[in-house]
């Protein structure tokens, strides 16, 4: 099986002003992450608004990514949706597009039996038949995909290959690991600690706005330099904490991404709010700050 | 202001064998329900397998509901969405087929700040511009909206005129109640308990299975007449305590809907699972033992 | 089996200015609350500090309210510790008393499992051999006693008579109903809607400071008048809000007794603290609007 | 001010088989852990059976610690009781009897608002007047101490000098950091993570019983043998998952304790249960997988 290792950086959808996909944001924000040393993408999840793009925008965003990488790196395409029939429409479409892998959130909304989640991953992993990873995002899905339920439906799905682990049970790492899978903390401010425990690598959006530190962590902790490590997983925690303490997620992810990039990444899509001036000028105190300076 | 009180079942929407919307069920259920002296209908939510539909099949369910109904009786329809544009184009689209108000469920998946949360339902409702109706879901929604948020959308959103309340915190219908809103309980196993602290009725599903024993709820709160409000609270408590024993909610809904209709209302859409053989034998039992007989 | 309906109102448990038990208060508010009415009291629970207490004054708590009673009403005596032997010395003492009654919270603290809760039953119930009641509060435990739970209790434990459902969730009422159980509402603003689903009363503390109010809901019940106990509910809902808006519960709770009663029935054990001015001044003008002169 | 840093096993309190203080077997336990090379000890906290014990025998428990210690690690001696009173006095007695440092559980059973916890810490640090340790064990006291609450309790108490932090939010570990805190992890098994995110050791009862692996993590990961550290985390983590799969915290603790120092430790104070036969065997076979011998 291939390996999946190291910083895959959540990335946003980037838009243009009147929201619609914006291609060449979303190259140009690819290269500038490969350059900077990442291993692979996860793309269109919770960082990319996932939930809130069309089945059809989800299907170009992947189209774009593959196209751009051209193999480079790992694409770990999001294909979640309400429905079984739409996620294994847009995981068949991932496939034919060229992405690497395919990941998912557990149906969301109505609280499922185990059952059901088993049997929706069993076809939407069919549908693709790339390998597969579960997106344990409780704050969102209102599931936890506890080491039990995975073991469930790893004995279903035999493109299951990973998870990323947004959950506050951070114990449950060392659990997925003895399963036999790549589980990538969904927490960047954990990468380190995640790592000591087993974990595969990193999966978030901050990442995506300094790659290099995270690639730094990954360096020093390949080459078991314990400080430097240490050193460059507090700098990455001291960006996200200040970065996100300007405003909501997703409005300070595009934003900060336009000032790296150079280019305008739009705002979040309604009911997901821009930045306010006051927002926007205390933002770019922090980067200037962190000396994130356009790449 | 319209008065919306009393029994309001919230509808399944049937399907036909291969998973499409089933028009002719769907109005068989809304004259059974309406010859059984319902005040209204709470369309295409949380038992109509809402956000499971396209929102195509969303627009044709009011359209239905509002065709077959000719004025007897008031449609609340449902429009939530992940993002406001794809809410507000069914909220508009509800207005013009004709139903006399809709609901929303707040933006669910991401977590949102009050400010995002009351500029959804802002636009929304203005889009439709006919009386508003919050559907409080916590457990589907990852979202309280507890009476200071309500207080919130109800200062910017002009439409608001209720809610459907389906939430642990059941003193909050006093609350709602002293806003000046419309508040439907969501449990119908509460109905009669929550009419006593105001309450204008409730919104659940199983009424729509029995509407006759929620009428008489209804009726006997009206007169009065204690006694006998709670013996039909009692029969239709035990009646959906014994049917969703049986299994998932939307499947014992439409299974035993097609029983007491006499026409096939389909399976819940994947991830929803049909009932095994052994459930369906148990429902049947059931249904048999409480007299729920072919209308 | 002796009835246990009605108004239960569970009482504070007064103090002197130094801290310790004031006999005279707590007689008085005893013979104030037997005035109005009320069946029964709750000693030494929630209301009364419970936990703060040690259990030398837990036992002479017990004596007073025996004393005092002279079998006019029934004294329900709480016991609840966190080692089953304290407990059950407490039981065997209460029963000593001459209490009717005895509740227990379940083992708190750790979070225990069910044999370990039900054995803990088991040996305090045997050990004082009168009517046992558990206190489900799950707020203060971190234990949810659900149907479930009570069932196996129920099993093992030949004292158990019923409980004080103090949680939010309100539909098991009919659950521990149907079990023969007396249960008892926690929340006085929800004692009708509860009588409705089969509650045999209410145990809160807002009943001690007006038991006029709640006595007036339960003889209107009973009479099947049901706009006058709604009449009477929405005045103690309105009541009880307005007077803990004002503070902490235990504060309030004292200090309303006293303006009352006409006699000091002193400040929260610590780590509970005394109103400050600013809050007394709010009570005092709360109390005066809502006509609760001193008896 | 002294460093508290590295390895403190949160030891049980030993009981002799008819449920007393085990002087003899306490000794044996202290010398076993201090010659295994641990830091300190966390006295009479949550492994310790805590607010099980009585007043008296928390004391004679400091008193044998510091005895028996003679100054060679640090005793952190719990003190924490439902009354600020009774946990005031034990401070104080703690201090006279010749603990290095004490810890508290915040006031637990009733929900407090902040000032009146900080105002609890305040007279509990001011008692002893020693390095005052936080216990945030929100599992059993139904609250977390977050690093904004804990800002305050470092504004008012001088003697706040770091805490265990026993809470899945175990990112917070960086916050208390941040405030100048020794900040011990309360899950031995996420020992090196927190390490590399800034905590100074860990307190945890599984460490009283293999003390020799948890030194090994910690003289690891001081030396940055990064990948000797993860080898002895991995096997901590093994060995507590076997352990604590038999059965409950308590009994398994002092069962295994009684294996490794050959003298008989008790069961737990009910409502703690002894183990069963059953849970006794499967026990002894980790115990001889593991390796454990008596010491």
């Amino acid at each position: 099986m291939d390996e999946f290792k190291g910083v895959f950086p959540a990335v946003a959808t980037p838009m243009t002003p009147d929201g619609k996909l914006n291609d060449a944001a979303f190259r140009q924000m690819i290269e500038f992450n490969i350059n900077a040393g990442v291993d692979g993408f996860w793309v269109a999840g919770g960082s990319g608004e996932s939930v809130l793009l069309d089945d059809e925008e989800n299907n170009r965003v992947a189209e774009i990514a593959s196209d751009q990488n051209r193999g480079r790196i790992k694409n770990i395409m999001h294909v979640g949706a309400p429905t079984t029939l739409r996620a294994a429409k847009m995981a068949e479409h991932a496939a034919r597009a060229g992405v690497e892998a395919i990941c998912c959130v557990p149906p969301f909304f109505y609280r499922r039996p185990p059952a059901e989640i088993v049997e929706h991953y069993r076809i939407v992993g069919a549908a693709a038949d790339l390998p597969l990873f579960v997106y344990n995002l409780p704050n969102a899905t209102g599931v936890e995909i506890t080491p039990d339920l995975m073991k469930r439906i790893q004995d279903k799905v035999p493109q299951l290959t990973g998870l990323k682990h947004s959950s506050v049970n951070f114990y449950n790492v060392r659990a997925f690991v003895k399963m036999g899978l790549f589980c990538f903390i969904g927490n960047s401010r954990l990468m380190l600690p995640a790592l000591t425990i087993g974990a595969a690598g990193c999966v978030d959006g901050p990442p995506s706005l300094a790659p290099e530190i995270w690639v730094e962590i990954w360096q020093a902790y390949q080459a078991g330099d314990l400080k430097r490590a240490e050193t460059a997983q507090e700098q990455g925690s001291a960006l996200a904490d200040a970065l996100f303490s300007c405003g909501e997620f997703h409005a300070i992810l595009k934003a900060t991404l336009a000032q790296r990039l150079g280019i305008d990444c739009g705002t979040p899509r309604p009911p997901g709010q821009p930045l306010t001036a006051e927002q926007r000028a205390a933002l770019k105190k922090i980067i200037a700050e962190h000396g994130l300076t356009a790449h």
